[in-house]
């Protein structure tokens, strides 16, 4: 059963099990307490601050445990700009930072704060230049994920850090999707983590601020975890933590390139194997675990239940399959096609055969989506007998999906363009939040010219496209 | 090894175990995915969430898992009180409520709420009247703990809960030390509790919320657990603590009635075995398994060393125990002796002759601790002959204890007391937080008079004692 979703969570390590079982025997006594049982918790929670800010590359005493990376970033974010309230209220996240960030972000701004969002480019990636220069006076902190979690594509962030160090600004670090693989570089002043993206158990965070930076907790506290992490320690859990991630660091090198080359394998064969696919971030800097391509014509939801039917687990960001109904927030960071899109993420110890097999299942289970959907074949518009009266914009198509949710404004989309003359144009109506990400990918991926939106009379939003081929 | 400190932390209970191991490998996927491990992950999430809320005596709907006993309260307050905001700012607590209250009591009042502490009488209960009293135009949210967790005093809920619905005030229960023995009664509004009390794993609260009862989760959120806890969840632990709760309470009645009668047994024996002694608590509405006493003439850390060293775990609320040198602010709030503090709390399972030994072990170690102190002998104060020149008030005797810890000012004032003629008095000088509680207290139990305080011309306070027997 190909469990292809490790970015989310990742199945317990072998390692995790074991030390979290040892653990619930010895270390569910209070630390803080002076009787035999206290001092063996108290010795397995130093033992395994030790192991995990070794890993990290800081000192024990720059490192607490949170219940979630979830809620380390809520306190590292919340906390260091509290710390320099002196300085100003500014904020710098990048567009595609995990949502723990943004809704950080979204809090402060709701406070008074002011938050500037750096943009990337098509793969993902932010700019090193556009996040230096969004340092201002007034900039309190800045965030920036050492790695993206939906399309894998690695940051830079040794550059952003150095920058941010120029500035005078600290820089908290999202290290979520590539502790396991290694620390990460460059003068950081914080940097959070989740043990459950590593193959420890859920239930654990890790928020580390180095020695110097001005940091405040917000919120009621208490005397544990350095008055950082409110509430009883959850030391099985921290100590299955701190020894898995030693595991899977000593396992990094050898695990990161055989997956790195499973990886390489889906990224060549899916666009040969699929038409119509658009294989999204970076090629080479990039996680060595995730891959996320996007399939015209069909939509998320149904690929990841043909999918799990086949027994593939894999994740979309299409907003067909979230709750929001909007296409996720990096994607739309990074003007790419939502629509049928699907995250492989590999956990450690997957097999090249069920690589293969994803790779023979998935052509079928996207053509019979699309057959289902009605969507147009591949290939270039087929010119049509110009319909009567059409000459260039005069006769310009209108072609009316409101109320219709992705892929189907682009699968019409798809299907009239055929009857516009070349150098004509084609209108779609469509009150779907994707429609203005996938019409103009749809438009790059097809060589069509996208002219622009404007709002519909109608309601919703009427994007115009111009055959050029 | 008996361990006797369950109000602090309760061994994992064997269906814990059990539960978490097995869901450790269905549960550790995102519930919130749509595929087999994410459904599979959800499905034991509900039934954890259904099982806990019948054991609450909610709405499944109605609660939400968070990280910590203390997170649930953090929350619960802030989210209630937000709520409210348009009827006022006020919050009414009683003054021995967990710290996790208390702590969320002074953030409300850093943040210019205001914060009313209902006191308690001298066995920690807090009277329900004045508790009904402080309920006001503007009271916004009212806490009050089913029962306390150093001296284990029952709380009247159901009559606060009854004064608050009239009132319009919604109560929050902190139910931590008592939902172990069973559901809290009364028309409470929220209630807050904590797995590893009653035998379930580290790091899973439970917060329930009232259907009606208007809440604002505060900070930022994401789509888990309601809106009301973010960070992804910790579901191996969820089931371990709901699986153990329903564990717990189908044993509770008779485990209860037993370890009722073992606490009785400490009460009664303790003070006939050592020496000027008082135990304190409810005798009779009281959790079935904690007793706490204190010891005059002893300090509490080293009680609690040679109990760890004859193989007992116990806590205490002494000041010389904490790191904050004040005694717990539940002894302070009774007005009771501090020094020499001693809480037993019994795990179920304690075995009878584990209480035996203890009651074996404990009067040598307080006569040990006593005589390496040089506290005087048990008994009224001997009448020396009167110094020279004494008569009354004129030749009121000084005892310089500045810079003295915790007993030692209450051992000497019982050490000069026999060299005051009664009528005359004794001024100890003292700067240890513990002697505004131990003075008066000792004065009580020996039958002298406390006359008062004042501040002492050298520093620290004066407190005078008139000698009467």
């Amino acid at each position: 059963m190909p469990y292809f979703d490790a970015a989310s969570s990742a199945p317990l390590h072998p390692v995790a099990r074991q030390a979290l079982l040892a653990a619930l025997d010895e270390g569910w006594a209070d630390p803080a307490r002076l009787y035999r049982e206290g001092r063996r918790a108290r010795m397995l929670l130093d033992a395994a601050r030790e192991a995990a800010a070794e890993a990290v590359g800081c000192r024990p005493d720059e490192l607490v445990f949170t219940p979630s990376g979830t809620r380390a970033l809520h306190t590292g974010v919340s906390g260091a700009l509290a710390g320099r309230r002196r300085v100003g209220a500014g904020l710098v996240v990048s567009a595609v930072e995990h949502s723990a960030v943004l809704h950080a972000a979204a809090a402060h701004r709701a406070g008074g704060g002011e938050v500037t969002e750096v943009g990337v480019d098509r793969t993902g990636a932010v700019p090193a230049g556009a996040f230096a220069e969004a340092l201002r006076e007034g900039t309190a902190l800045a965030c920036l994920q050492s790695a993206n979690h939906e399309v894998g594509t690695v940051q830079p962030v040794a550059e952003a850090a150095a920058a941010c160090r120029s500035a005078g600004v600290p820089l908290l670090v999202d290290a979520a999707q590539s502790l396991a693989w290694g620390p990460v570089d460059g003068p950081w002043s914080l940097l959070a983590a989740s043990a459950h993206k590593w193959g420890g158990p859920s239930g654990v965070g890790l928020l580390a601020v180095r020695k110097g930076v001005r940091f405040a907790p917000q919120g009621p506290g208490d005397e544990r975890e350095s008055g950082r992490s409110p509430g009883f320690e959850n030391i099985p859990a921290v100590v299955a933590a701190a020894a898995s991630l030693r595991a899977v660091r000593a396992e990094a090198a050898a695990e990161g390139a055989r997956l790195r080359a499973l990886v390489d394998r889906i990224r060549e064969r899916v666009p040969v194997l699929v038409p119509d696919v658009e294989v999204v971030g970076d090629p080479v800097r990039r996680l060595p675990h995730v891959v996320t391509f996007s399939c015209l014509y069909v939509d998320g939801e149904t690929l990841l239940h043909e999918l799990d039917r086949s027994s593939f687990s894999v994740s979309s960001g299409s907003s067909c399959t979230s709750s929001t109904l909007t296409p996720s927030h990096v994607l739309r960071a990074m003007g790419v096609l939502s629509e049928g899109n699907v995250r492989v993420s590999l956990p450690p110890g997957t097999s090249p055969a069920d690589v293969d097999r994803f790779l023979e299942v998935l052509p079928g289970v996207v053509s019979a989506a699309r057959e289902r959907l009605g969507a147009p074949a591949h290939g270039p518009a087929a010119e049509r007998a110009a319909p009567a009266g059409a000459d260039g914009e005069e006769a310009a198509l209108v072609v009316d999906a409101l109320g219709r949710r992705c892929p189907i404004p682009v699968i019409e989309l798809a299907r009239v363009i055929g009857d516009v003359p070349v150098g004509g144009t084609v209108t779609v109506l469509s009150d779907d939040a994707a429609a203005r990400l996938d019409i103009p990918a749809w438009c790059a991926m097809r060589d069509q010219e996208y002219v622009g939106e404007r709002a519909a009379e109608a309601g919703g939003v009427a994007y115009t496209v111009r055959r050029r081929v």
